[in-house]
């Protein structure tokens, strides 16, 4: 059978009981750190003019964005949800094809779900489809494709998008053939843009697009019935090399969920374990920040290849600085979006202790590791080595993590007890009747 | 200069005294040529489909479609009247790329001058410049871009579109290069869709996702500065090889618009030259029907491969049939819409001249020739070689066969004076105080 008739099939088949507990569990934790980027984003310059220059287009205002007052129809619902979710870059990632999954595929949904009665637990079976989708047809076009300058969470994500409100609206298996077919042929999105605030509308674009290759193929509109195997479909137009079977095989016993990994810090992957060794060494000891004389930093060569910024100005600097990654986490035993705003980039002591910092380049010390020195103005040294950097596979978020990083950004914008309460409903959310509470419950009251 | 800047300056410097008096009456033919299909797509089963599926997302409803009753916002309006103007096939072509150029851009600017102000001189210098931009776009990355799979009319025409209402809404060079970008991080649209409806919407996607480019860069949302030419631009990912000094070179003295292509026939172009020669015929002798007794006719091989249709039940495959070329040439001396409607694939007399018609593949012959010859009941032999197909460079239509396609599509949905006024309104535009009349002037009364 060809792909697309497959990976249609098989998500018109699917039945919530077939889903085992620990991917439900997944698709919480997903969630969950979803609607924690989409609060703590929605107040950015980016989505502000987003929103400021799309309004005026949208059509019945039926549907929300997180945190946000306005109201919009579902698609630019769904554009605005990509780009707020996006804009920290704070998002989730498959390491096994750079795809940040959840935006395109949740924004979608909560748009939909904002404006269309949907039970928890169907939206968290689509969102558990839609990832699945995307994730696969990103394993089949991967590395190729990344490579060549395409963004992959745009690309893949609106196939994801299309099929998840596409199994939401109950396609049959033809139309979700279509609205696979209309999300192909709307892949975009490209690596040039990053840097700029282009980068993050690819969520959205994703999400928005693939929600109307969905509410399109419903009404019967068609499209190419091989979109992604076809001699001019996706993989062939779109990856120099691909490897098909990754779109079929094992469909519904391995859940690419199971994989899913989330950043515990707002900056350079590769930093990640500085902060992790400087944050346990500034825990057992409390350190005063004056008494640190110098700290030397062993780290992998690629390390100082991105993140070697030394003189920082201005918050965004200080994601790609392993100076400052070593700083914030000895005088503030943190890492989250405070540590790499504007006035903690500025600030006086962090500079100071920034200045005492001396990375060394060691290829025997890997991208996921670091080794930390620290000399006290007392003579006493302190040192400690990351085997592996918190938040990859192997040493994954807990759920208490999730929560913290949740409450972390999204306090930035909402009062305490209203991020309670939005917590608590992602951990429910299969047993709620109505998935639309949780993107109501972050609305400003 | 990087070329998106050279070409966001030149679109931002060019003035109307800058632009020749033969491009403007090019310009003209385009748009004229451009209403036409509109209007006679608009009343297709895609279109009825995309409206109905589409207008409860739309906004504030200021901006027509060609030829219907209903209102949308103008990125909507964009969507619909790109997918009209595509729905048959009989728009405009750039031999030099096998871009259909007028869709993306016309269906931009119709939108934005039903809900702005613009006069038709704006209109017509905007359109040009829109029409520069993705000719040359295109040229840069044709053939390789092309041949992959890309359906360029789409992937071109989103930059046509941001340009053409960039340049109308005034943007500054730094936001026309954000809206160059944003236009390429949206191209889209692969060749695998060719034979369903998402083919004929690649042309809105193009004209409301440009429009969108415009809009976003006008209100300060930031894209990378090298779309086209930067190592994840345009170009490097979506094209093997490209020639990026054909963006630039030139700029603003050679007009690609001169190079446009009228299809006379609303079918496989590689039939053409049949019709045309069995039209001749039919002018000179006005056989009747049942006195053919044979036709043959030798065409260049390719024909064969790609039209050798000859049992037909239905008008869709009336388009792609030798057979049927011969025979409405002969029967009706049209090759109208009409003449490969349903009705007339199916009426027994071409049915019977369609069955005495005999291919024959001629490596002599070229895919803009063909040879002909009648045989009748009484004998008698009438031979035609057609040297250059109607409509191609060497042989373009005049501006009265312009309005002679123009009726036999727009009578088909308007009534005759109707369709006429049209038709002046066209030619007029230049002097027009609002191009927005000429959507008004095609709406159902």
């Amino acid at each position: 059978m060809p792909e697309t008739k497959e990976l249609a099939s098989y998500l018109i088949q699917s039945r919530w009981d077939d889903i085992p507990q620990d991917v439900r569990h997944e698709a919480k934790r997903a969630i969950l750190n979803y609607v924690g980027c989409a609060v703590g984003g929605s107040r950015e310059p980016a989505v502000d003019i987003a929103m400021h220059t799309m309004k005026p287009f949208s059509g019945e205002a039926t549907a929300s964005v997180f945190a946000r007052p306005e109201r919009l129809d579902p698609l630019h619902a769904a554009l605005l949800n990509g780009l707020t979710s996006h804009v920290y870059e704070y998002d989730d990632t498959l390491p096994k094809n750079y795809i940040h999954p959840s935006p395109p595929v949740a924004s979608a949904l909560f748009s939909y779900a904002s404006a269309n009665p949907v039970t928890g637990r169907d939206f968290i079976h689509s969102f558990l489809l839609g990832f699945e989708t995307e994730a696969r047809v990103g394993n089949a076009v991967y590395p190729a494709h990344y490579e060549a300058g395409w963004h992959i969470t745009s690309t893949a994500g609106v196939f994801g998008a299309a099929a998840s409100v596409g199994k939401l609206m109950g396609l049959s298996t033809q139309k979700m053939i279509w609205a696979i077919g209309l999300a192909a042929t709307q892949a975009c999105g490209i690596r040039e843009m990053f840097g700029s605030m282009a980068k993050f509308l690819h969520a959205g674009f994703a999400a928005k697009n693939g929600y109307t290759s969905a509410i399109l193929a419903n009404s019967g509109f068609t499209a190419g019935e091989h979109s992604i195997e076809g001699p001019r479909g996706f993989a062939a137009v779109q990856a120099s090399k691909f490897d098909l079977s990754k779109i079929t095989r094992g469909l519904g016993k391995e859940f690419q969920i199971r994989d899913n990994a989330y950043k515990p810090y707002p900056c350079g992957v590769v930093i990640h374990p500085t902060i992790d060794g400087c944050i346990e060494i500034y825990r057992e000891f409390k350190p005063a920040p004056e008494t640190i004389r110098a700290v030397r930093v062993r780290v992998a060569p690629l390390v100082l290849d991105l993140c070697n910024k030394r003189v920082i100005t201005q918050g965004l600097e200080s994601k790609y600085s392993i100076y400052h990654a070593a700083a914030i986490g000895l005088v503030r035993g943190k890492g989250g979006l405070r540590e790499f705003s504007d006035e903690v980039a500025t600030d006086p002591v962090i500079q100071r202790v920034r200045e005492c910092v001396t990375p060394t380049a060691d290829p025997s010390i890997t991208e996921d590791q670091s080794h930390i020195e620290v000399e006290f103005t007392d003579g006493r040294k302190v040192t400690r080595f990351v085997e592996q950097s918190l938040g990859n596979l192997q040493r994954p978020l807990s759920d208490a993590q999730l929560e913290e990083k949740f409450r972390d950004q999204a306090e930035m914008v909402l009062p305490s007890a209203q991020v309670q309460r939005l917590i608590d409903l992602c951990w429910r959310l299969e047993d709620l009747a109505s998935a639309g509470e949780i993107l109501k419950a972050s609305l400003p009251s």
